[in-house]
């Protein structure tokens, strides 16, 4: 039997993935999540084999997660549902111990496939979204930037950045004006629809 | 039997959903598209008693469709799947003669129980999703605000607005001073930001 830890966060996804997967007659769904809040609990109790995990999940501390799996579970492959759109978090994801990505325009055949293949060591990797995380622009932005970016993508005005980043509302200022001038913007709306069109937020 | 035409965007969903719809004895899912283009034809060809639409295909001539589909099917029950952040388009399908709402959060088995209720005549719509769509914020602009704000929304200057609009840059600065007004915003970015949240460009 192949055990499959399942964590996404879309319910009617999750659940119509479960019911499909579980039609596979080697296939057992051992645990399936919304979160990866239990993830490390649930592959201690039963270790899975293959941990499939929506890319949405590893913002912020599921890369970390993610990377505890890998440490604590040498033996379960893990394999990356994403989007089209999520280039950004895939290219961070893929610097981690990820073996597998499928992305969520794939038949449910093309999951069941790689999940085989994942079993039997190979690595499987989408070549639709290979091809836009090759072809994504990278970020001429420093992390201090894009994260003054990334505060001012509210609509917040530079006094309220400069607040929330305890900085000046000069010091926002100049790197706003930094990030105009290394990604060729004309104004900070253009810049955010920039960023998040590339995925750098993520 | 119960005849369902499936319209999802997402193939991993779609193909999940239909080997999950017809594990059900009394469902034979009839057609499976992934856009409304072809969903007038297969209609006709193969008359369906519920159609289940993903909201996002309700965009632009997605609405029309629809329409059509009503009018030239009576007999079947359109079903609209939605997630939690779709309750501007929503909201302009539920003028229409939509007969279901069901959350993208919920599991299978309540998609299963809203298409038998459909069935039966009865109308379905998702509780969590009804909060969302009472409780978002109505649009204060005009149908020609809307229009100029979505525009600048891609973050070009106005001068390129007015371009794409035929208007001069002056009138487009009128409507975006009238637009900063009305929505209590204090910058370009906080204003599309207000409207992408609520809905008001869906």
């Amino acid at each position: 039997m192949i055990r499959i830890l399942l964590v996404e966060p879309m319910n009617l996804l999750r659940g119509a993935l479960t019911a499909t997967l579980s039609l596979e007659e080697d296939f057992e769904v051992v645990a399936d999540l919304g979160t990866l809040d239990q993830a490390l609990d649930m592959a201690r109790a039963v270790p899975p084999d293959v941990a499939v995990v929506n890319v949405a999940l590893l913002a912020g501390d599921g890369l970390t997660t993610i990377a505890r799996l890998g440490a604590e579970q040498p033996d379960c492959a893990t394999l990356v549902l994403a989007g089209p759109d999520e280039s950004g978090l895939l290219n961070r994801a893929l610097d981690l111990r990820i073996d597998g990505v499928v992305g969520t325009q794939a038949a449910p055949c093309e999951l069941v496939r790689g999940i085989r293949r994942l079993v039997r060591g190979e690595r499987v990797i989408d070549a639709s979204l290979a091809v836009a995380m090759v072809t994504a622009p990278r970020s001429p932005l420093s992390p201090r930037e894009l994260n003054v970016l990334s505060v001012a993508a509210s609509g917040v005005p530079s006094t309220e950045v400069a607040a929330e980043l305890h900085l000046s509302t000069g010091t926002v200022r100049n790197y706003m004006s930094a990030i105009l001038r290394k990604t060729g913007a004309r104004n900070r709306l253009e810049a955010v629809r920039l960023a998040e069109g590339a995925g750098w937020f993520q």
